[in-house]
């Protein structure tokens, strides 16, 4: 029985729905622009879309770390102008709120609880792409009860970068292979092990990220999986140690 | 009304009764080690005592940044050694224990409630010392609702070394001026207010620092003031808005 010490979770899609909530903003956006003729879930899928090719340039080097509030914002414009509208005919204000968006999403039913029974007996905490402001107006929003919340910014690098899953275990004073992961990406889980951490795969079905080019379900090969937060607090549960 | 948006606390003195606890854990391991012999509050006063110088090698740069784990555990020999004592005799399983005392030290008994409460309002987080893990600890120990634990190792400074202030700042998105640092110690505080941070004195009148040379109690200066948490999270609330 591996003896685990903290575990950490990916936020986007798989704690919170994003494109469930961001499609939900999208969509009063366009009725206060008075552009309600334009169909908000497409224009939230390309939204969300432009995000894994926006953060790979800070990934690659190309440009130098900046927060998600800032690749959401361009990515925002980026969307509005490639859906025949004008971003600068839009009031600073709308889009900004709009952009807020992503500080209040909405946790899948099965989180705060799942999470709350893993922090009984482990550190709980996020390791996301988010910033830590965006991080915890999320868990003030959604009431997560993480232990800590250490943004991107902490680390200054997107994931699957190793910086980030390495230094998170490094200011958790965690030895990576008495850390896991909980994500419903194959992509961020290989990082995660390629660093050392264990791997719980949760399915979320709806959670599929439309920045990606191919949404083929996991290849299973992890540590864990379950359906949900609680069933995988379960799961974990019985096959660690404190 | 100034406006604030993050409320940061000084932990060690302020928020848990660091003296009487480490007082308490060095008797215990006096007893166990068959050295009952020795004052424990004094040697308890003696380690606590070193803190601050060892603290000021990172602070001038005369050593690279190390955790107080690390230094902790350096002051603990010399103190034991100062004692008559000799180290090297002490099974390392019991100093390492001792060591981690200072990840469980008792709130005083106004802590969780006061924090509950301007957590309502304001972002809640420490600003200490500490590093993230015997923080995350402490908080899990105390029951202490955080909205996010950034330690020391986060800036790799101590305090009051500006970085510490203006660092906790921007992680959370906040301009200097929308924040406050309630802290019971004055050095504290001085610093917090040339970042532009505003400041709150708590009056903890058993949290005099023996490492400082001078306990002198507070000059009185600072833009709120209370004796404890609880009344500090009514001050607040009725001089800031959100």
């Amino acid at each position: 029985m591996p003896s685990i010490d903290v575990v950490f979770f990916d936020v986007l899609g798989t704690v919170v729905d994003w494109r469930g909530s961001i499609s939900a903003e999208v969509e009063k956006f366009l009725q206060t622009c008075h552009m309600s003729n334009v169909d908000a879930r497409a224009l939230a899928d390309a939204w969300v879309g432009r995000y894994d090719n926006a953060a790979e340039k800070v990934r690659n080097g190309s440009r130098p770390y900046v927060t998600l509030d800032v690749l959401n914002r361009e990515t925002l414009e980026a969307c509005i102008a490639e859906f025949g509208l004008e971003p600068s005919r839009i009031p600073n204000r709308e889009l900004e709120e709009l952009n807020r968006a992503w500080h209040r999403l909405k946790p899948w039913p099965d989180a705060v609880e799942g999470i709350t029974k893993l922090k009984e007996r482990f550190v709980v905490a996020p390791l996301s792409d988010g910033h830590t402001r965006m991080l915890v107006d999320l868990a003030k929003f959604a009431e997560l009860p993480w232990d800590t919340v250490l943004g991107a910014d902490v680390f200054k690098a997107y994931k699957p970068t190793p910086e980030v899953y390495i230094g998170a275990c490094n200011l958790l004073d965690v030895a990576p292979e008495k850390a896991i992961l909980v994500a419903a990406h194959d992509y961020d889980l290989a990082g995660a092990r390629q660093c050392g951490l264990k791997t719980a795969l949760v399915h979320r079905r709806n959670a599929a990220d439309p920045s990606k080019a191919s949404n083929i379900p996991s290849s299973g090969s992890w540590d864990f999986s379950a359906n949900d937060l609680g069933e995988l607090a379960k799961v974990l549960g019985q096959n660690l140690l404190r």
